[in-house]
């Protein structure tokens, strides 16, 4: 079960949710050791509330008897027996990614400067922006740049051009890097738990416009950035990640507003991390991070 | 200016409110300077929205010559002058301190034990409960224990007798040491700025009851605590400290709370402290603080 | 593999380690499934740099058909296939700790207080110091203070009553809650990862004496505590948890000692509640926990 | 004493060191009022040790009665009085910066990203770099790239060359961002408290060579990174900003190389803002950070 680091050979990662009952890590376990399956990670979790259960296992495929393709054919009657509901990703897949962008920069460039330094899996494939002051950015690292400008009355029509993009460029991750416009809830169905978004505040402590204002306006000595999947729900899809950076009286908006830059670089940044390793399992509103 | 910890000679602490105007600090500074204050600290803020400037100022009394109870009056003609109010204390007073509890008593024992290694100034005279689940803590610690049962029909006349024995035992400060009932408006008042209860939840998040559960349905990935001064808008007062820390999916509510008693024993003893130094103003319903 | 919290039967938890192989998770969970043991947690990892596998399964013992006394017995062929070194655990054995103290008591009052909350598993049965500062404390929670003055010539004689004292109230786990004395090599390798020490400073930042004054000079932003095992090399053993506070120039060594408490508390009350719930296991000289 | 962003009438900063006495802040705060100079900021802190006094004070110049070109002149009297060691600050100066670079790009790319934000205040004029690598990213944003590749026989010759580039681009503050070179003692003096590095680990643990390899295999729990002046004694120099990250037994080298680097971003950043902002005072070896 050693950890191979930059291996070429890729690994299997299965998630896993169903009903708790015994004989399904055996089960699971058994099947890999017997075609050879080198287990690289295994984490279990069960919700206390619900009783459901959750794993991921990750396994090498170097050695591993069964072809990458049969697997899941192989798998099927143990999921049945169990009614097991389950996902399988291989670690030579690259997510490709689209950024949706606003006016700040600060989210995309640290996702761009991280993708330089391999921090995280994925190609930036294309950003979408409904204005044009990051074109130049997105010109600078030759990243293709689509902008749609939105109003009251051209959002749905809008929103057709950018998923005709997605769609024919197989964004297989949005990432909402400080996109100050809320998606319309057939947008946000059509890639669920797909679309990441940064909410410059600790949630559920001020939810919607201004947070940074309401943070200065009643006076905490500690903000936050959240990090989570897009719901129809405004601000409200299971968080992923969150951080925190102390403030004080002397700072002022302004200050806040740059204070909390660096914690929504970081969480955003690892949410995306998270997301692309194959890491996060939702269970109802909430995440299992196996990290 | 020189720092002198633990001086038998008491320092005076001067704070200062007033609408801002250039003079005020050259002001006090030179009336100090005259009289052969030694200045130990100073500090000043200026609240951008409102233009009100605050001042926090401590000397040495140690040479000083004016005598302590003249101080004010020689001041009142420059007070007058820059329309301030004033707030004057002596470090040699030992606050007179009541706490309240409820049933559980972690915050309760970190705030004897602090007050064994005299890590604050201050007196617990009292303690005043509505449960009797905390009478043996106190007669261990020989602190005087009254017992205020509440329902529904008894508050104010309880109150009342609250009142008689805080205003018996001349009590500055009451401390709500995860104190589970409400006060009446018209309690608060009679204490403005001298009641600070400890909250469990990272406010405004998860206002009003039961905040470890609303946290753990939300699933966030951190949990907060926050000392405020007690208003009589439930939970708005202002805020004092916060503390902040980790939790995730594995934690159970059992968990949170746990985790949460940590920061709240730290959020209230670092508020407590704050108040008992005379470190703390109050512009609206935000605090500025002179540590 | 649901969660069950307080239950009266008792869960078995089995630490592994040997060299990595695959088969080792489906070996375990075979014979768990086959003798109906419901998986409550199951935790591995493997050490990249020795190629070492370390395992933690905790499963109920209600409904598991192998009587307690006979598990390890049936494991036996298991574990000699693999080379596995083992430690298997029933949660319902409580502890025997025994504290060691000098002068200093927030450490003590904090283990107390967190005992008498249930926050930890564990009888704490005495307390030993080589002073009589904490007697007091001591008699008024009716723990057994046990005084053994040390000095440069007694060390040994000392040391060997001790020893008699806990071995004959066979003491599970000492912690030195701010005991300022080194134990000798021969009374360490006594109680070989059953002593938890809090050391103050952030490890291995400020080795040996007065590491808050040595903060103080250097000029550091952020001190930390280290709560590890002890070895027979000074403050060298495996780090269990370590915590950290932000400090400025303001802060003396006076309030830096202030601070630090805090965070000492906190790390060495963690590991405490680690090391009873056979959550560490030792790679080396570093800890792995699984939490 | 009105706090006023983005002001084009520039304020004065007066930074003020000397032997503690009575009358310093009155003479200071009278001149100013006399002049009619709006105090903005005012700080100040006594060192315990060696009795010395340390004051920040920040003032607008529009209104004041004194030419920016004559302040120094008036104040010469009041200086020598009291022995104290000054330096005024305008803050319509823009800082030149140069940045140093060895491999590593992040800390670089952070640098530039907040610089674009007008996070901090300062031009980058140049980067100097011993390798070849960042070239790409200086063209990238447009900023002159000079490289002096170092071995053991040419490092005076080539600090000669760079000297020259920095004296000709009259270089205000030199930023070690990632330069994985020692620069020479003749180098560095001529720099003095002008030269900031960022050192990847939480000084002092693990000074010297590759301290992430060092806090993998003590087995730390929590890694650090700070900035700091550099001075003639490596690592040595006094601490500006220091910052952490919690890692666990699961992290590689890799990743905790990957994670540090994000306390290494912020850590600089911060040291970079307070320099150019004048916040920060030297006493000895410590800083004093008037934020």
């Amino acid at each position: 079960m050693k950890k191979t680091e930059n291996t070429k050979e890729p690994h299997a990662v299965l998630l896993l949710t169903c009903k708790d009952k015994t004989g399904i890590v055996a089960g699971i376990s058994q099947f890999l050791y017997k075609n050879n399956g080198n287990i690289i990670y295994a984490d279990q979790h069960t919700d206390e509330e619900t009783g459901v259960f959750f794993m991921r296992i990750e396994w090498e495929l170097n050695g591993f008897k069964i072809p990458k393709d049969k697997i899941v054919s192989k798998l099927i009657p143990f999921f049945k027996k169990y009614k097991i509901e389950y996902n399988i990703h291989f670690t030579n897949k690259i997510p490709r990614i689209a950024i949706f962008v606003s006016k700040e920069d600060h989210c995309l460039n640290d996702l761009i400067s991280r993708k330089r330094n391999n921090e995280f899996k994925g190609d930036i494939k294309l950003i979408i922006s409904n204005h044009l002051e990051l074109k130049e950015t997105s010109d600078l690292f030759g990243i293709p740049f689509y902008f749609f400008p939105i109003n009251k009355n051209n959002r749905i029509s809008q929103e057709k051009k950018e998923l005709a993009v997605l769609k024919k460029e197989k964004i297989d991750l949005i990432v909402l890097a400080k996109y100050m416009r809320i998606l319309t809830d057939s947008f946000v169905k059509k890639y669920t738990r797909r679309i990441i978004n940064i909410h410059h505040s600790f949630l559920p402590a001020f939810i919607g416009r201004r947070p940074y204002r309401q943070a200065y306006s009643r006076g905490v000595k500690i903000i936050g950035a959240t990090s989570h999947y897009v719901t129809v729900e405004l601000d409200e899809g299971p968080i992923i990640e969150q951080d925190v950076v102390r403030i004080s009286h002397r700072d002022s908006v302004h200050d806040i507003v740059r204070k909390g830059r660096d914690i929504e670089k970081v969480a955003l940044a690892r949410a995306v991390r998270l997301h692309v390793e194959n890491k996060i399992l939702v269970c109802r509103n909430k995440t299992i991070i196996f990290d």
